[in-house]
């Protein structure tokens, strides 16, 4: 395995273990528990869990792996705040959220190195020229963080002591 | 710049921001606001802040950049839960910080792809063989992860919405 073949591969398995402890969580949620807010005041567990579906399916057309699946969550789970009494089912999200993370994970373990490296789609060729950082790896990385970020948050709720 | 160049600026950059972000949101607390729980019945800023300076100050030895500065900080923030009523100033804990992640960004800068895809000390050559992907990059990018997870809970408190 090459350096550059590590790196990736170990960024992609980052990913992979901060969606599987994600995925586990929430799915483990009955509708009384997803009802939850994370502290007084905040998100609800299922208005998270639902965000986190819309930003990952958000992450296809950016790094080019396709369109998105399920654009209609984004009224709901993104640009509105957490407020709507009807939202879909813990079984619809645990599907959206299998089928979103499929079909990602499926590309991210086709791309090359070289891959990883290059500009994601809202980048121009000048704009990247100038910061070959905003690569697609950049938007794995950031995801990822976002992922940890709210998943630190439901932990409040969702498990006896935080880690 | 190579893919594996820019593949590891990447990942050093996503570290950086969140530190800095980390760094403004503590820094900016005063000593009433450090003593706040996150949730209730949940860890205090101040406990989170000091927990961020242990973990990292133990990044070090670990991606074998050198001993730890402060292996005073674990009975307190790491070891022990949040229940000490005598904890380090916030003026302190920002000294500490700084030191602490001045240093390791110093190392940071200087890794070549090559060695972040090096096995970090905790691993033996036989187990680094098996598992190529206990690199030093995975170390970073656990880190990464790790401080964005208690980022999010600490945004619970610190500001008006959560992002």
């Amino acid at each position: 395995m090459t350096p550059e073949e590590s790196m990736s591969a170990t960024a992609v398995q980052s990913w992979t273990t901060n969606v599987e402890r994600a995925g586990k969580l929430f799915s483990a949620l009955d509708e009384s528990q997803l009802v939850q807010e994370v502290a007084p005041g905040r998100n609800r567990l299922v208005y998270l869990w639902g965000h986190l579906i819309a930003v990952h399916d958000a992450m296809a057309p950016l790094i080019g792996v396709g369109e998105r699946l399920h654009p209609e969550l984004d009224a709901m789970f993104l640009t509105e705040a957490d407020k709507r009494a009807s939202l879909p089912s813990a079984g619809e999200l645990k599907a959206y959220w299998d089928e979103v993370h499929g079909r990602l994970l499926e590309a991210f373990r086709r791309f090359t190195p070289a891959e990883w490296a290059q500009k994601h789609t809202a980048m121009s060729e000048d704009d990247f020229k100038a910061n070959p950082l905003r690569n697609r790896l950049a938007v794995l990385l950031s995801r990822t963080n976002h992922l940890s970020y709210h998943l630190g948050q439901a932990a409040l709720v969702s498990k006896p002591t935080p880690r």
